[in-house]
């Protein structure tokens, strides 16, 4: 897991494996699945929030516009160009730019990547319990069970996908 | 607090206050007193983490080294070059690397610029209640009081600085 020489506490990035996929609904895959999540949060044994160094391709998504109710969301944008999408339209970042989206806020958020480059940036959120939230754009909600150990997506009425 | 026409949730940190100086007792405020933080958390409304970009000139340190109780802690190098002191030594971060501090990990730890160039990195620490440490090369203490809504420095026996 380590790189250059960097023991913990420290650590190169490069290091750490990249994870990508989606465990949503398969309708849902396509526009995020190439999107590549480093862990860095959990590589450094961090248990109250989670870092992850997220890299998108050209036409791929953050995630579905999605909101949170318990926890806080950060991004850092550190290379190339992403479209932020909220209620209030879109916004372009570039690097050194951030944005940040409170828990509780009913203001559905991703970032797009339309350029022809990668992007990549720093995303954080914390880990409070209970945390639940919508995809105001489609028929989905998440719910946390089993005392917030797993969380389930679920159909506006509750049914399951 | 906006600038390059980016409006909330997004944010361009240009426009967020930095601020200077240090809360630590008198006889500990040489060596940090340069840094200069950028509240991006707070600017942009979050509430369970704090972040800051934190500009070091040649000279300064992030802090007295210390560790955490509750709270964990990130930091991601943007430009520069600094020195992670731990217990186990000394490690050299450059742009991209990155550093994680977890709660109750008794090894204090800080990033010291002895560089000729301002150092920029990136501090991620949550708000987790009850936290409080130690700076284990001094006769200093924290602890949280009034329900976490201060803190106080004390020497190692309890008493008032």
């Amino acid at each position: 897991m380590q790189g250059r020489g960097l023991t913990l506490p420290a650590l190169d990035p490069a290091g750490v494996p990249a994870v990508a996929g989606s465990d949503y609904p398969e309708a849902f895959r396509a526009l995020v699945e190439r999107g590549q999540r480093q862990r860095l949060g959990d590589a450094l044994g961090l248990k109250n929030f989670g870092v992850n160094l997220t890299r998108l391709p050209s036409g791929c998504a953050s995630s579905l516009r999605h909101w949170h109710s318990r926890q806080d969301e950060f991004i850092y944008v550190l290379e190339g160009t992403l479209v932020l999408i909220t209620d209030a339209g879109e916004q372009v970042l570039t690097a050194g730019m951030v944005a940040g989206f409170p828990a509780g806020r009913r203001d559905g958020h991703h970032l797009v990547n339309r350029s022809g480059s990668d992007a990549l940036f720093l995303e954080v959120g914390d880990r409070s319990a209970g945390d639940e939230g919508e995809y105001p754009d489609h028929d989905m909600i998440w719910r946390n069970v089993d005392g917030d150990q797993a969380y389930v997506y679920l159909h506006r009425d509750g049914t399951a996908y």
